[in-house]
């Protein structure tokens, strides 16, 4: 193992700071022993940062290329300094350092794709090919670096990129719902999107046939989608930001009892409460919304006096790129229903 | 049980809107079957609140006194309009709802803290009898409501006010690290202010003379405070903001294993990376600091490919209030440090 586990060394004049913090990296070559060096396909732009870069810009993708490019060439990583965000990467290996915990098991010529945001990976973008203005996608030829801590995923032959991305880009949370739920739970899972199928996808394996499974949504055909291929027993049409709603609805779903573990997987903000309140007394809260408010869930949990246990949603869970695309691989109705929405 | 365990009944205007959130509660007489009558002797404001109306109107306390007494005629319940903060109160029992769930343990003429926020606790004041501006507190004459999910502590007799509403403002935090901690384990509690040194000594007790036990501060009186009472097997003076040099020093006391579990009870921002980077894989950090930001904790871990267990610090643990007393009794070296740092 290198002492460089987190890429220290490529900070440019900030000592002792990680390179997502950092103003500036250096992605100068050669690789070095603890990282691998990827030829880069495609940058696959966070939403937020593409759409700030279009309205600075306009809509022209050669504008947009340039406008990256000269972000690139500024601070050696894709962070948009707006919006602070950055995307992830495709691409192949073309070197692996000697000390990179990954050696012997990923290749030379190995398609993969980052699970580490772009705002930490040292990049070099010789050449803008390509402006996917519809899916903020950049086709591209340059290098980039993963550092021993930076977790990637190997692209599946099987699967279409876009969709594999799609899944991988929220993997961590049916990772981490396959370590809470256990055969007999009652388990809710808040917000019918991509990590609320595949959420639902891995509880409903985990409970065995057994206990129950509520999805929730303020979108009746979302809920309509997952109830026709399966995901859940129950579905509840609610307004997440209505924590009194939504426990009256659960509590009524559930015969007065709550549920064991509530997975709260929102795209809004101020849904702390609904997820806090359908949990019973001694149950389990995860997060995975980045719209949830810290305090908001601590000073909430206390304020009704409930004894729940509160998880922040990590989205590194070992072994969760391939166990979401295991899932997809084995739930074909889940597959297609990806096909259809995220494409 | 009352069907209205959340005081809703009690919010004036909004349907299905939590009495913290709500704009304005009706503190009217009688005490409803589900609720507890208190007699107030005394209001700890919040301190952010309290400044801001010291600002807002001048240091002198007939005028704070008079703004809050205005407060809380507009709104039913002591919640800053600025801050959006409250305070807790004491005051004696007078009366206990046929349905609450206290009825039984709790008597007539038994002397409270409520551990609830004044942000959701229904309160009139009839008369401001003093300001007490060194302290943020008001004692006055009035009632107040606890709902039947409103957690609260019977004062003890053997120790003063000030001394024990200091320890079970933070009483939350000792709880859930006696749920976590277990003989053996390598634990670090990150801030050595009152929540810290309650954590530490709990944490000590859990690890039965096994394991190790490090504080971490800024401060080398405050580690020096701790160190000398035995609270702690290292102190590492460090910025907690400094995320790499804190792992460093913990990496160098733990010999490269670093910890299985790291409690945050830092008062400042910027603390999250410092927290996981000293978190061992598959071990569990507890933040508790208020200045935690959910998205930081969550992007931070996943861009450093860690698998810790984040937990949000829940305010509320059953039985945390008894704990955190009993704690200060049997540990008469803590409770000096109590009386002379924080009374």
């Amino acid at each position: 193992m290198s002492n460089d586990l987190y890429g220290l060394s490529r900070v440019v004049g900030e000592k002792g700071v990680l390179p997502q913090r950092a103003r500036k990296l250096d992605p100068s070559l050669p690789c070095r022993d603890s990282e691998v060096l990827i030829d880069v396909e495609s940058l696959n732009i966070d939403a937020a940062s593409f759409k700030q870069i279009k309205g600075e810009v306009g809509g022209d993708p050669a504008r947009i290329g340039a406008r990256i490019q000269e972000i690139v060439l500024e601070r050696g990583k894709m962070q948009n300094p707006v919006t602070g965000s950055g995307g992830m990467l495709i691409g192949r290996v073309k070197e692996i350092g000697a000390k990179h915990p990954a050696r012997g098991q990923l290749q030379v010529g190995d398609r993969i794709a980052t699970l580490v945001s772009l705002t930490l990976t040292p990049l070099v973008i010789e050449e803008v090919k390509a402006v996917h203005v519809d899916i903020d996608r950049l086709d591209i030829r340059g290098h980039a670096l993963l550092f021993a801590t930076g977790i990637f995923a190997k692209l599946p032959s099987d699967l279409p990129d876009t969709l594999a991305l799609a899944a991988l880009d929220v993997c961590g949370a049916p990772a981490l719902v396959a370590r809470y739920v256990r055969p007999g739970m009652t388990v809710a899972v808040l917000g019918a999107g991509k990590s609320g199928a595949l959420c639902l996808a891995q509880a409903r394996r985990n409970l065995e046939s057994r206990g129950k499974l509520i999805a929730m949504d303020v979108s009746q055909p979302a809920l309509d989608a997952l109830t026709a291929i399966g995901l859940c027993d129950v579905a509840l049409k609610v307004d997440a930001t209505q924590g009194v709603d939504v426990m009256e609805a659960v509590s009524q779903a559930t015969g007065g009892q709550l549920c064991d573990l509530v997975v709260n997987c929102a795209s809004v903000g101020n849904t702390e409460m609904a997820t806090i309140l359908s949990v019973k007394d001694g149950g389990t809260a995860i997060f995975f919304s980045m719209a949830t408010s810290f305090t908001t869930a601590a000073l909430g949990a206390e304020g009704v006096g409930k004894d729940v246990t509160m998880l922040v949603g990590n989205g590194y869970v070992p072994g969760h790129a391939s166990l979401t695309l295991a899932l997809l691989r084995t739930e074909p109705a889940l597959l297609q229903l990806f096909a259809t929405r995220y494409v």
